[in-house]
Order: C-alpha cells, then sequence, then structure tokens
C-alpha cells in the first residue's frame, strides 16, 4: 500500500503542520514563563506606568520655563524641594520655580518636563541654572504612555522572552496562561541498536539516536520521554506506539533502518485505531525515507536510521511539528546567516538538498565550507556550523554563491 | 572616590571576561548535558564505528567484481545470502557472488563495497545484475572511520549540541563532566519598587527588572536566585550582597536609580572584603551607568535602573561574563543578521549605541526599521526584534546601509 505515497517536497511537509493543533492551557507562575508560548491574549489590567514618571536624573520643571535657555542664556529658577523616590510629593510646583528629581521619580503637580542634571548648575542650596530648554514631556514618561489599561499588551501565540515576562511581571501578571509543555516519546528500534551503556559487539551499535533527537526536542524547550529500544518486530513496535501515543503529544520512530523495518514501520501505523499516513517519502536529502502519519490527534514519525540523515529531518521538518504544538501561532523561523561559498557544491533537481558547511570569517565576510566526508559519519555533523539549502529548482551552487545559512 | 575611573568602551570591558574563571566541574548524566559545557576533552574509548558497515541498502559486493558494469553491460553476480541486522556475518564472500545487506548491517569478510538496491536487479532469488560499479570503501563507513580509539573528539569548552551528546552517547558515556550551571543572584533597590503582587500606589511601580534579567539568564542556560528588594539604604544592600555572594556565582544589582543610590552602590561594593571596583560608567548607550566589580573570585554588577538600559546591558555585557563562568572558551557569539536600515539613524561619536529595530521582509531582503518611543518605554522593547550597533567612531548610520542587527 506504501506505492500509492507520492514522495512530498519539502515545503507540503511543513504545510501540513496545520493538522495539529497546539497543546492545551495550564497557567504557571512567572518566573516558569521563560520561553512559553502564551495561549491567550494579555490586556493591560491597568495603566502602565500608573503616573508621570522621569527618566532622567535632574530637575522637574514647567517646561514654559525653560524656553530659550542656553549656556549664554540660562534660565534661572527657585529650587523647590526634592521629590522622594516612592513617593507622591505633597506639594505643587510654583511659577519659577523646580524640583530635584531622579530618574523614576514621580513629577509633582504643575511639572511637565525634566532637565538634565548635566544642562543644569546649582548656583546654592536654594537656585539652579538651567542651559537647555526642554519641551513639554521630555524626559518623562507620562502616565499610560507605554500601556493603558484595557490595552492588549501581548497576544496569544507570543514567545515569552525575557522583554515580555517583564512587562507581564510590571502589570502585575504573577502567573501566566500558557501551552502546555509538549512531551515528545522517542522509540528506538533495529536489531542492531543496544542500549549506550553496553559495550557493542561486532555488527551492533549504541542507541546515538535517541540522544541526539532528545537534543533537539530539549533545544526546542520540549520534554522526552525515552521507550527504549524495540526489536526488528512488527508486534513490539506496535506495542510500543501505542504506549508512547497515550502518554505524549508527539512520536518518533527513530531507525527502522532496514528495509523490512521501514515496510513495517508503514503497516504497524496504518493498522493504529484512527490513523491515516500523510507523508511516506520525501524529495529532501538527506531525509528522504521519512515516514509521518496522524494517529488520532497526533504526529507520529518514522525517522531514517543513518544519523545525520535524522539530525537533518529533525531540524528542519519535526521541530516546525513541535512548534506548532508548543502553541506557536507561525513556523518559529530557522536561523540563517549569509556566507560566501567557498567551492562548487553539485545538487539534483527536484531534490531539496541539505549540505553541512564549516562557517568562518574571511576577509570579505563569513564563509561557508562544506564538510568533507561520507554522510554517515557523525563527525561531519560534529564540524558542521550550518547547512546549505539547495532548492529543488537548482543543480547546485557555485562558488563564491552568497547563501543563506542554517545555523545548526 | 568614583571620580578616579574613566568610562570604558565596550570592548575594554568585554575583556575584562579574563579576570573571571569558569565554574567548577561535575558529571552529570548525559540526559541532563545538552545546552551544558564539556569541562574535559572527551576521548574516544575504542573505535567508532567498531567494524566496516554499509550506508546503502543493497548488496555487499568485492568492488572489483563490478569494474565496468553498466546498464547495457551489467555485472552477473550470485546471491550468496543476507546479512542480519546486528549480527556477524558467519560466512566469507565467495567469488562472483554478492550479498543482501541493509544500512547499518555488517560487511562479510571479503566485501569492501555495497552497490545501493536502485542500481540492481534480481533475477531469481539465487542471482543479481548490478547496473552500476562501485569503487573500494563506497557505501560503507569503515571500522574507526567516524573516530578511532585514543581520538580526542570533543575538546574542553565544546557547547553540547544534539550531535556532540549523540556522539558521547554512542561511545558508551553515559556521563559527562560539565561545568556547573552557575548561579546568578538578582537584587533589586529603589524606594520605588514593589514586589509584583503588590498594586502600587501613585509613585511607585512594580518590580519589571529583575523579572526581565532573570529571563537572561534563564535563556542562557544558568540559574536564578532572586533576593527581593532592597529600599536605598547602604546597609541593606550591603547585607543583600554579602548573602548573594555567598549563594551564587556571580550577582545583579538591578535600579539603583536614584543619583544616591548608585553612589552608594560603588560605595557599599568597595567596602566588601577583597572587593575592586573594575568598571565605573561605560561609554555604551543605552547603558552609561554601569558598574562591575570583582568580590573575591565573583563579578558584581550595578545594573541601570531604566528597564530598556538594564535589558541591553544585560544582553551585551553581562551574558558574555556568564558565559564565561559557564565555561564557554570563546565568548559564546551574538546572533546578527543582515538588514537594510529604512531611515537615518543619528549616533554621537566616542559612544557605542544600540537601538531598537523591527525587522521586517522586504522586497530587496530583511529592513530594519527603528522603533519610535521614548527610551524607557518597555514597550519598544516588547515591538523590538534586534538591536543596531552603531560603532564609536560613526556618527550614525544612513538610509539604505546594510547593517548587521543583533537579535533580540
Amino acid at each position: 500500500m506504501s506505492h500509492f505515497f507520492k514522495v512530498k517536497t519539502l515545503d507540503d511537509v511543513l504545510s501540513m503542520t496545520r493538522n495539529f493543533d497546539p497543546a492545551d492551557t495550564e497557567r504557571v507562575d512567572i518566573s516558569d514563563a521563560f520561553s512559553r508560548i502564551l495561549a491567550q491574549n494579555l490586556t493591560a489590567p491597568g495603566d502602565m506606568p500608573g503616573f508621570r514618571r522621569a527618566t532622567m536624573d535632574g530637575f522637574a520643571v514647567n517646561a514654559a520655563a525653560t524656553f530659550g535657555a542656553s549656556e549664554s542664556t540660562p534660565a534661572w529658577l527657585e529650587i523647590q524641594g526634592t521629590v522622594l523616590m516612592g513617593q507622591v510629593p505633597d506639594f505643587e510646583l510654583g511659577p519659577g520655580k523646580a524640583v530635584r528629581i531622579s530618574t523614576g521619580g514621580m513629577l509633582p503637580k504643575g511639572t511637565d518636563a525634566v532637565v538634565m542634571v548635566e544642562h543644569t548648575q546649582t548656583i546654592d542650596d536654594a537656585s539652579v541654572e538651567i542651559y537647555k530648554s526642554v519641551a513639554p514631556l521630555q524626559h518623562v514618561i507620562d502616565a499610560n504612555e507605554d500601556f493603558s489599561s484595557g490595552d492588549v499588551v501581548l497576544e496569544a501565540g507570543t514567545f515569552i522572552r525575557p522583554q515580555e515576562a517583564g512587562l507581564a511581571a510590571g502589570l502585575g501578571f504573577t502567573t501566566l496562561p500558557v501551552h502546555r509543555v509538549p512531551k515528545v516519546g522517542i522509540i528506538s528500534t533495529g536489531d542492531e541498536i543496544i542500549p549506550i551503556d553496553q559495550e557493542p559487539a561486532p555488527g551492533r551499535i549504541r542507541d546515538i539516536n535517541s540522544y541526539a533527537l532528545s537534543g533537539f526536542v530539549q533545544e526546542a524547550h520540549a520534554k522526552v520521554i525515552r521507550y527504549g529500544i524495540v526489536k526488528d518486530d512488527p508486534d513490539q513496535l506496535r506495542a510500543a506506539c501505542e504506549k508512547a501515543l497515550a502518554q505524549t503529544d508527539m512520536v518518533l520512530i527513530s531507525g527502522g533502518s532496514s528495509v523490512g523495518t521501514r515496510d513495517y514501520t508503514v503497516e504497524v501505523l496504518s493498522a493504529l485505531p484512527d490513523t491515516r499516513i500523510l507523508v511516506h517519502g520525501m524529495s529532501v536529502s538527506p531525509g528522504k525515507p521519512t515516514i509521518l502519519a496522524k494517529s488520532g490527534t497526533k504526529p507520529v514519525w518514522g525517522l531514517p536510521g543513518q544519523v545525520v540523515s535524522a539530525m537533518v529531518v529533525m531540524k528542519m521538518v519535526v521541530i516546525p511539528f513541535l512548534n506548532r504544538i508548543q502553541g506557536y501561532r507561525q513556523p518559529k523561523p530557522v536561523m540563517r546567516v549569509p556566507a560566501i561559498l567557498t567551492r562548487n557544491v553539485a545538487s539534483a533537481q527536484g531534490r531539496r538538498d541539505f549540505v553541512r558547511v564549516m562557517l568562518e570569517n574571511g576577509p570579505e565576510g563569513m564563509t561557508a565550507k562544506p564538510v568533507l566526508g561520507k554522510s554517515g559519519l557523525i563527525r561531519t555533523m560534529i564540524h558542521a556550523d550550518g547547512l546549505l539549502d539547495i532548492g529543488e529548482n537548482l543543480e547546485g551552487l557555485e562558488k563564491h554563491t552568497v547563501t543563506q545559512v542554517i545555523l545548526l
């Protein structure tokens, strides 16, 4: 039955993120909200700031009293007092007067601007010369100038960076509604795969892929549950899939590198209740033998067994689906940097090629140097700083081309 | 005494990372090693792989038997059997023969290459036609071709990405020596600052900065301990500093935005045992009133109280010091992307300016549009995707300049 599936392009596959929904919502303490995705719009419960504040150290004034002031013709003002931090000034500015104020202080009634201390000279305790005029609201943040009560300050789907957390804290949110952190189940398959704490006999290798794939999941701020190593046996694989599907939001089947395993991975997935195969093969290199199924509401992946292919598919294909489940409104863009290619790189038309490169600073800018070595060597991924992205319509990229390298 | 300090350039300050040492070393389970920094060189305890493996599905052959094979003149070989995954083949290749093999299978004695299944046609159960010649070691990874026993596979100071974790797992490391995760203490100061769960009276604001600064620390994979809010009082600040220095690896004093606080922050720090002031003012905007002291072996920072300044200093100055403590050999480069400036931006010579910009995709590439709004507004950081970096020797950047924008 697998023969009915047409190989999909990368863009075809990525458009299928729409077939899946974001994880449900929970409220977390704001200290735990960094790198999470906001699940509801956040509305300001009050003005921010709640009062007119100084943004510089200096003197709060009525701006009009400084008009025309300069080094040669300073304005002369009487010092009326000092604003205490955190206090409401209990006086109103008198005509021809100025009030000492620090950054963050509340402007007294009758003042509408702050003259920076650098542009003043105190003559004595009672008077100050102003060398530069200020406009109304200069060096001041007005009440509600940042946000007004009722403003939507952050939208659902926003990734919470430090500034978003700071803003939410400033508005008094001690908890935030965010999408639950997805759990990703990883099942390793293959008669040749052994646990990493065992010594491999000839013909066997340790379970590299589970750990490399876990890294991508953790890098994306999601949780990993490993379901160990399953032998090349459909019944064992079915049992592991059912368990993982019951406990996680997305399942990765790593390996199944032998032809037989690949064949029965599709059969095992097809036979699961309420499950459809969406992708069976992609025109992507490395990464062609990738399988994607939708089981109930959840994505299940059959990933290539070759470690480099598995990592490229994880980075370029699987993580966007994870981002979707995490609650990103838009797929999170992969980071790219421009670099000058150091030699010709061939590629086949009709295939999206990702080629490992090392990035180096050269006299004319960053250069991208293809990593030598067979594609199955993990050391090529260790040496790589990024991936060239060669589109389906190209037969390669020429030396000296400036290209956007995906960072690894 | 603070008047003896000359304002430092950003590069002067960053060079002072050398005054601090990486955190000590601990061993962690490999599952917890992602995003940590390796503390010792890692040496391969054995060859990787331990045997000659197929990297394609097909037929293991003696390459010489395929020389000259083509579509029109295929080579004809007898099928000797099948390599079972995870097993040592218990036979040696006979002349004129080929062996079925899957990706990852162990090559039998007498074989040195694999013909891809796509380039073969089985005639019957006993014989196969080969349509393409292979070179010795083609579609094969030789024993030790990835790494040989005794090779240094990862160097101390390496950031552990997914591939590094996979490699270490493949070599049988179940734990890894990494630098301890640094703890960063955050002390908020200012009579006007209140806890975020309280309703601010006029003149007071919630403790935005602690949460924003925490975000940067967590983003960098370090731990935060918050020491609450300290009033504008030297004795309280000294007590909080002593406590934080005893419990953490780096201390941030946030705020002290009033002139008075800034003055006594330097005095309090200078009076701590074994403490030197290294920086008192930087020619960086925003961020000028930054203080750096070395207390014992630890950095202590006095950060600007203005929230945007504090965030810029955190990103551009403090995080490189945290990276140093985390064990990075080189300062971790900040991510930059090229973008076309949409309007002229002025800057003062002798000052390193960081200007908030929004990044947008335009017809000629990414554009950087300066964020409007007063510098003290946190919403300017919410709207910003990045920072323009305007060097000390420039009076600004002109519209249409292609510039490297630092990502926020």
